[in-house]
């Protein structure tokens, strides 16, 4: 994007300059450069073809590779009466669910991506606030959490281009928000044990969803559009992609933090913390 | 570490090994190794020099080459109320924190540094939210607040190594961390202007506290042991580095907080939202 600048400004005894971008970059990312006293600068990224890198959310090697060749059938049998409070409460979830959105898959997988963003961000937070209280090591997995977090945002990100929300559907984001993170959040504290495998049962059906999505594709019940510009990128698809690809790696992507999950809660089964076994750290 | 395998273990209709590592690594994580039914392989990484890369909290591509450079008498003359307000709260946090501490710097690191790595989770945190609320991205600044946050947790390991706490400073952090995470997330639910320009002040008085650390260091009142380990590797500094070396990268990466938050306080003045101007993610 060209940058003109506005002018000088004087502020705070130190001088400013203010500049504005020429509008919005692709993916709704507004550039407007901020030149400071503090003289932080932009870092500007170039890509592997030398034009310049559009993301500011990602950068070029916090891209992923996805593997398809992920088992998508594996399933965690109940069997502790903590397993089963949990299966329940994902498989209780998932009626209203599907009465709301029937056989809207795109609408669902967007409005869904803004709650399947919330465990990973929670869970990263109570771990990094309990590394600094008790000075323990983490063993990563504040950061394998987080690196969830944000690569479920992502998939918000991309659904967005493909699906617009409704005023409505903004209303029912926030309150289902401010309900779930509380939730999410008392249940990590009372036992990272069943959050974990709650969110394992949430990724199982997430993987089931997006194979129904899948098949409403092939049926040419939903159309097969060009895939968004930021999943190219993200996931580095070929140029002429569609969003039957990105269902793809997104699917791909959920079996991931499936087995995180799981495997969260089943180190907790084993009596040991999760700093005590080094993260999957880059494992999506 | 060699591995043991402890031996095999039926659990939930599934085969999982349970191996146990032959005791604590360096830096006081223990390797477990849970093999599981979901088959999370653990990422082992080498270094240059071919040994195993013994951190599983950061990774070889996400250490710090730190800038020495930077200035470190920049200041943000307040001149708004909410500016006077940020300043003085830091200033009046500063004389109990004088009082208790006197003249051990290390330990005061130490403690500080538990407050420090607060302000960016709380930010990243509740970017995120906001992001997947209002369907918008985030301009990089979730990952920027979170790599602060990051940082400063590194810094605790760092000073960890050096003093010990005892259990009164235990239960003091704990106590801090209670009232600092609630008080700061507020403070950011209010008005990010202020939280961000609170945290400017409280870098500002990170580098002075690690001013005067360094010469009590140059005077001799604090002896300049060997740099651990951690701070070697995480730094990439040389083999023979001291305490001092890294009270002097500490110091410059609490500058280069001082100045990313003085700026997204400077951008919310300006009217704008931090997305609205790409986040420095990597300035250090
Ligand atoms: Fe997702
Ligand atoms: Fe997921
Ligand atoms: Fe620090
Ligand atoms: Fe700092």
């Amino acid at each position: 994007a060209s940058t003109i600048t506005l002018g000088d400004k004087e502020q705070h005894d130190n001088k400013e300059t203010v500049a504005s971008g020429g509008g919005a970059a692709a993916g709704g990312e507004k550039e407007k450069e901020v030149v400071s006293y503090w003289g932080v600068p932009q870092s500007k990224v170039v890509k592997e073809d030398g034009t310049q890198w559009k993301w500011n959310c990602f950068r070029p090697w916090e891209t992923y590779q996805a593997d398809l060749s992920i088992d998508l059938k594996k399933h965690h049998v109940p069997k502790t009466f903590l397993d089963k409070f949990a299966y329940w409460t994902v498989k209780s979830l998932r009626l209203p669910t599907d009465i709301f959105f029937q056989r809207r898959y795109g609408c669902r997988a967007m409005m869904l991506e803004t709650v399947a963003a919330v465990p990973g961000m929670v869970g990263g937070m109570l771990l990094h606030c309990k590394s600094l209280r008790r000075f323990e090591h983490s063993g990563g997995w504040i950061k394998a959490l987080l690196e969830e977090a944000e690569n479920e945002r992502m998939h918000l990100m991309t659904f967005m281009e493909v699906a617009k929300p409704k005023w409505y559907e903004r209303a029912l984001v926030f309150t289902v928000q401010g309900i779930f993170f509380n939730a999410y959040f008392l249940a990590y504290l009372a036992s990272p044990k069943l959050a974990h495998r709650i969110t394992g049962y949430l990724e199982e059906e997430a993987i089931h969803s997006y194979t129904e999505f899948l098949k409403e594709l092939d049926k040419g019940n939903i159309e097969n559009v060009k895939a968004p510009a930021i999943a190219i990128d993200y996931w580095r698809l070929p140029a002429d992609s569609t969003l039957r690809d990105v269902v793809m790696v997104v699917r791909a992507d959920e079996a991931h933090h499936r087995d995180v999950n799981h495997f969260a809660s089943d180190i907790h089964y084993q009596g040991l913390e999760l700093k005590d076994s080094p993260a999957p750290i880059g494992y999506h």
